[in-house]
Order: C-alpha cells, then sequence, then structure tokens
C-alpha cells in the first residue's frame, strides 16, 4: 500500500447518499425521516441489506441502534464509524446520513480491495438523535452512556400519543441490551457543519476539537397591564421596555465577552399581547454557548447581575436556569489521527469546536472518540436547502478511511 | 331653587349601581355582561322597569340602542346622556353603566323634586360599545354616525360564531331605524377616566376636552433563522436583535416629543420561536396617541423614518399601517357648560385629554357632545379590580344634573 493511497469511491458514495435520500425524499428535495417512522423502518432495512451484502453482521440494542459489523483478523474492541438516519421534518440529505454512509463506504473500499482489518469494523446507526419525533434529541446515545433514563425515554410521546416504546416495538428493532456499544478502540463520526465558517474561510475539513459548553437562562419580566391609551408612561411598568433594556444589556455585555461567543434570545413571549395593551409580563430565553468554562462563567455572571446596570422600569425580574452542559472534550489521540490523516490527503482544514450537539458528545464518556466536520453551504441544515458538495463528502470519507487505517496499524 | 342647589341622591345611585352591577357579577365583584348576552337582555329589561316607573318612555333602533326618554314643557330636541350597560368579560362595575346610572339619578331627582325641564331628556343605552362579543367596539354608536356600515356591522360574529344580527332580533331589541338618535341640545356622558390621573392628582373631576387621534403601524423585520450554536455572532442576521434596535430608537425618540404623548408596543411575535433557533422574523404593532395633530405628524414621521437611524443587523424591515383616527373634540359651550357647574358646586377639577375611546367621540359628529370623567383607583378599568368612590360617582352626576339645568335654562 505504501506509495498508493488508498481512496473510496466517490461516485459510489454519492449514489449511496442519494439512494438514502429516497426514503422520505420531499418535493424540494429535502428528506423527512422522523425516528422509528414507516421511511426510517424502510431506510434501516435498506442499510442492513447493504452492510449484509458485504459480510458484515447486524444486531441491534434495546433503544433500536443499528450495529453492522465486519470481523477483524484479532479479538479486539472494533473501531466505530456512523451516526445517525433519522431526519427532522423536512429536513436535508446530509446530515446524519453522511456519517452512516461514510461506513459503509469505507467498509465497501476495504472489501472491494481485499483489505482486512486487525480490529473489527463497526458502523453505528443511533436511534432518533434528532429528537424531532421523541424529545430529547440524541436520545439513543443519552440512554447508552447513562445520560438519561431508559424508562423515562420509554414513554416519551410524539405528537399522536405514541410512545418511543410502543414505536420501538412496532418496528421490529427492539433488541438487546446486550448489544449496546459499551467499548471501542476509537468512535469517530463524520457530520456536516450545520455552520458557515469552514465554506466562510474556504476550508475543506473541520477536526472537531470540543462540543462546546452551553447555558440557558428562562427570563420573566412582570410588571402591568393598563389601557395603552389611557396611562401616562411615567406610571407604566411595561414588562416589553423592560425585556428590550435588559436584551440590550445582554447584548451590550456579551458582545465584549469573546468573539467565538455565541448568545440567542430565540424565544419570547408577551402578555396579554393585545395591541391596546401595555404588555404585563414577558418570557424569553437566553442561550450561549463557548469551549471554555471560564468563558461560560462570565456569561453566568452577566446574566444573573444583568439587574444591577439595567432599568427594569419598575417590573420585577426572575430568571430560572434551563439547563446547562459543559464542554465536551474528544480524545487527544483520534485528533492527532485525523489531522495525520489529513495533512497526507493535502486538504484544507482547521480546528473548531461544534456548536451543536451531537451522538458523539455523550459517547465520548464512554470511548475515544472524535469527529470530522464536512462544510455546509450557507451553513443550513435541519432544512430542505442542506448541501454539501459532493467532493467534501468524498473528502471527508476519505480522511475517515485513512485514519481507521491509521488506527489499525497501532 | 335659587341658593337651594338641587342635588342627587348619593345612596340611591349606589343602590342602583350595585342592583345593575347583579345582572352579570363575577365571584370577584366584577362583571361580566356581554352585548346582547342573556345578562345584557336581564339588566335591559331592569333598566326599562326603573325608567318607565318614573314615567318615561322606551324606544329602541335598528342597532339595539334603547332610549328613555321624559317628556319636555316644550317641544325641543332632547337633551340626552348615557353611555352603555354592557362590560367586558371579567370587567367592573362601572364602566358604561355609571353614565347610564346618571341619567336614571339625574330623572329620579328631577321627577322626585317635581322639576320638569323645558326639553325632553333621553337616557341612552349604546349597543356593543366594548366590541368584546362582537367587534369593533362603539358597534352601535358607529352606525348611527356613519362611521360604520351597518350590513357588515350585522353580519360580525362572535366566538361561538353568532352573527349581531341573530343575537340582535334573539334579545328581542332589533328596534326601528327611525328611532336612532339623530339630533339633541346636548349629549353628555358619564365615565371612568379608566387612567391613573385624576387619582395621581388628587382631582375629582375630569372635564374631557376631545378624545385624542392615534396611529397604529404594524412592523416586520425579516432576517434569517440560523442554528444557535453553530452561527457566529458575525454572520447573523437575527430579527429580534433587529426589533430591539428598533423599539429602543423609537423609544428614545419618541420619549423627546411630549410628556402627554403615550406609546406603546403591546403585540409582538417571534418565529419560528425557538429557543435554539435564531430568530428570522419579529411582527410587533407599535401604537401612539396624541391630542395634537403637530405632534401625531411627528411620531408618523419618527415611525416611518426610523430606519435611516437604526442597525437592522441585515434584515429587512417593512411596515404597515394598522389604522389612525384623528383627535375628536367636544363642544367648546358644553365644556364650559360643565366648567361653570363644576365650580358652583365646588369641585376639584382639571381638563383633560380622553385616552380611550367612546360612543361620544361618534357622537360628536352629529350633535354638541361632551365627556366628563371621575377618578378610577390606580388607574384599574376592563378588570374586576376596576373601581370608584362612591363619593366620587355622586360627584359626578350632580355636575351632570347642574349641567342639564343649566342647558335646560337656555
Amino acid at each position: 500500500m505504501e506509495g498508493q493511497k488508498l481512496l473510496i469511491n466517490g461516485e459510489r458514495l454519492k449514489e449511496s447518499l442519494e439512494r438514502f435520500a429516497d426514503f422520505g425524499r420531499t418535493k424540494n428535495n429535502g428528506v423527512t425521516r422522523l425516528a422509528l417512522s414507516e421511511q426510517d423502518i424502510k431506510v434501516r432495512e435498506y442499510f442492513r441489506s447493504c452492510c449484509e451484502e458485504i459480510g458484515m453482521t447486524i444486531t441491534v440494542d434495546d433503544m433500536g441502534c443499528m450495529y453492522a459489523t465486519l470481523a477483524g483478523k484479532e479479538e479486539k474492541s472494533p473501531i466505530v464509524m456512523g451516526s445517525h438516519l433519522d431526519t427532522v421534518k423536512k429536513g436535508g440529505r446530509f446530515d446524519g446520513v453522511l456519517g452512516v454512509a461514510a461506513g459503509l463506504e469505507v467498509v465497501r473500499t476495504l472489501v472491494e480491495n481485499n483489505v482486512q482489518l486487525r480490529y473489527p469494523f463497526t458502523i453505528v446507526n443511533y436511534t432518533n438523535e434528532e429528537g424531532a419525533r421523541f424529545e430529547p434529541s440524541m436520545m439513543a446515545s443519552g440512554v447508552l452512556t447513562g445520560k438519561f433514563d431508559k424508562q423515562i425515554m420509554m414513554e416519551k410521546k410524539d405528537i399522536d400519543g405514541i410512545t418511543f416504546k410502543e414505536a420501538l416495538e412496532k418496528s421490529g428493532y427492539d433488541g438487546e441490551v446486550e448489544n449496546r456499544l459499551t467499548e471501542a478502540a476509537a468512535v469517530l463520526e463524520l457530520h456536516i457543519e450545520q455552520g458557515p465558517v469552514l465554506e466562510g474561510e474556504s476550508l475543506t475539513i473541520g477536526i472537531v476539537e470540543c462540543v462546546v459548553g452551553m447555558v440557558c437562562y428562562e427570563i420573566t419580566l412582570t410588571g402591568e397591564s393598563d389601557h395603552a391609551g389611557t396611562t401616562p408612561m411615567n406610571v407604566r411598568k411595561d414588562a416589553l421596555f423592560a425585556a428590550n433594556n435588559v436584551i440590550s444589556a445582554f447584548r451590550s455585555k456579551l458582545s465584549n465577552l469573546d468573539e467565538d461567543l455565541v448568545y440567542t434570545m430565540g424565544r419570547m413571549n408577551l402578555f396579554p399581547n393585545i395591541h391596546t395593551v401595555i404588555p404585563n409580563k414577558v418570557i424569553f430565553t437566553i442561550e450561549a454557548r463557548h469551549k471554555e468554562p471560564a468563558i461560560m462563567k462570565q456569561v453566568e455572571e452577566i446574566i444573573l447581575g444583568i439587574e444591577h446596570s439595567t432599568s427594569l422600569e419598575g417590573c420585577i425580574m426572575e430568571m430560572k436556569k434551563q439547563w446547562d452542559r459543559k464542554t465536551v472534550w474528544f480524545d487527544e489521540e483520534l485528533l492527532e489521527s485525523l489531522e495525520k490523516s489529513i495533512a497526507s490527503l493535502g486538504y484544507s482544514y482547521k480546528k473548531m469546536a461544534s456548536g451543536a450537539g451531537h451522538d458523539a458528545q455523550f459517547v465520548a464518556s464512554i470511548c475515544p472518540t472524535a469527529m470530522l466536520f464536512v462544510p455546509s453551504l450557507n451553513g443550513k441544515s435541519h432544512c430542505e436547502e442542506e448541501l454539501t458538495t459532493w467532493e467534501d463528502c468524498e473528502k471527508g470519507v476519505n480522511v475517515m478511511l485513512e485514519t481507521v487505517l491509521e488506527i489499525d496499524k497501532k
């Protein structure tokens, strides 16, 4: 093999991705394939047949996660690749499926080149990563790694009142707890970036060092509802005016912290929300994400202390922490292997943080894990316009193959 | 009568108001009496019986407005008092009914003192002033004065799909177009202030010089929805950030115009309104009220020009005028009569503008019209806590009686 690098078949990868997208393809070339829906069950069957065709053995765990394994020369913990086959409603053709198709393309390349690894090689399809049908997202990997309680997850309902347990049993993918992913030589997830950074810097690959920590607060401002025509400005307790001051103060203070910090007030509701009535209540969320704990600590100090530097217009402010999570750092050795592979292939890249959550961030707590990003055009994802060039997909999978071969040498 | 001023019976007025409040009284001592509801029909029957008991004749017009008339010594256009007996859901015991009860108390006082006026005296109960069951508010007075189209009003539906026409016919108050109020020597409406000004200045009476002009715009900011975790701040088009800037700019500019100007952003909706997604659309209303056309012109200039002095954060702004109305000035001669009466009674008062709308503002276009306010405790109205002291109610009606006697002398 020296001197002549093993590369994947880009045309076959493209065909494979398009074939997967046939399961739930929407009018505008997106995909709707909610977890354990009819389309998800069909795509699982297709995935199973593809794997069996190239000599892999399928097992399923008690959360419905599928594991397709190719035997290695030696008895070892497997090298694992994969991601998820479910999508959001009117999602794209790349989010999740790229990681699964990448695993399949790696095995196909190995098999057609008669390369047998020392390690077993497993492709995983995690159930319900999106959480679009059953909240929360990353449900199965969360249960596998002890983040979520299985019994509680089993009772989660979709909008039609069907529980996850019912859907799982009906799907035929209610497998054995013994089949869960518990150890691996390495877990690698290839995913689209879902942001505009790589494209913006004209780079091909993102080595994901971490999934950033985040915090989310819900803020309630309570004032008084009075008649919009009869109440002079100086006696009002307008909850929207207070919220506007608080938002301005957040923006002013947070924008000075660090350029990598992101913060969003995505949800906001007024009460009574009538144009002729002064709002007596405004509830909004603020969530912020950054990889450095020191920055996140400052963010929380700013949120909790905002009252002292902002006029609340006579209103009362309450804050409730909705959740937080610490930054998850990926395996340093694996990150080095990825970087070495990229360099050997001559692709442009940068080390970056993931602002979005992924199954890999949970799995990182039980196995050496790393992630790789390829660019998302216009930073779009979770929509029908989601797009990554076939060339970038191919390069991403080439890095995966090269890294698998590297790990296999160890 | 000289030297010994005719005064109303405060105790009887109180009993009358409490009796009216029995029709639809809520657990918390408010009133729910939607237009043409069962309770409204019952209170109309009660009002009719009270009027007939003291020798008044009842007529009803084609919008269901009731007119109770006491004959005068001469053939003249009547002196009219009144307001409305309908309330909002969980409204108070004073809004509207005070003006009707005032008319009744004036007649009772005249009758028991054997005072016969030269002018006929009419108490009017306008149908559906609140617009709480059938939009718009001031429906009947709007039709009487040509502001609203009768046929369109007839087809207005309540939340159960019942049309105003159906409710009117069923109520038995579907009267004759010939009975409409078309001319009057004077129309006087006593009403609660619905704002905190009189109480704040420890005054008893407000002489309402005008109902202020207003304008309402709906503003739409359109940006881009992206992932809250993966989209750097500098490439976002956050519609909430844009709205935040616009609201701050409005407040800063409008607050410098005039202390009597009121402005409210009462309704605001975010899209998609998910805490982990950057808002791509924010729609909010801004409405402003002031009596001076020159100020209102400046307000509109500020609204329409806000784009030039505000960062829209890469978003697009659209503005749509929802409606406007010009300031309605009440009859100067009547205002002078009211002021003279108040002075003769020794009550404290101020001249003021009404920020809320009233039937009188429509009627002012066809008859000499004026309004009088009494204080609203804490400025509250349209709620169960709505309160005006019995003493202030009594004083308000005394001013009405004195003014009616004054006009009758002319």
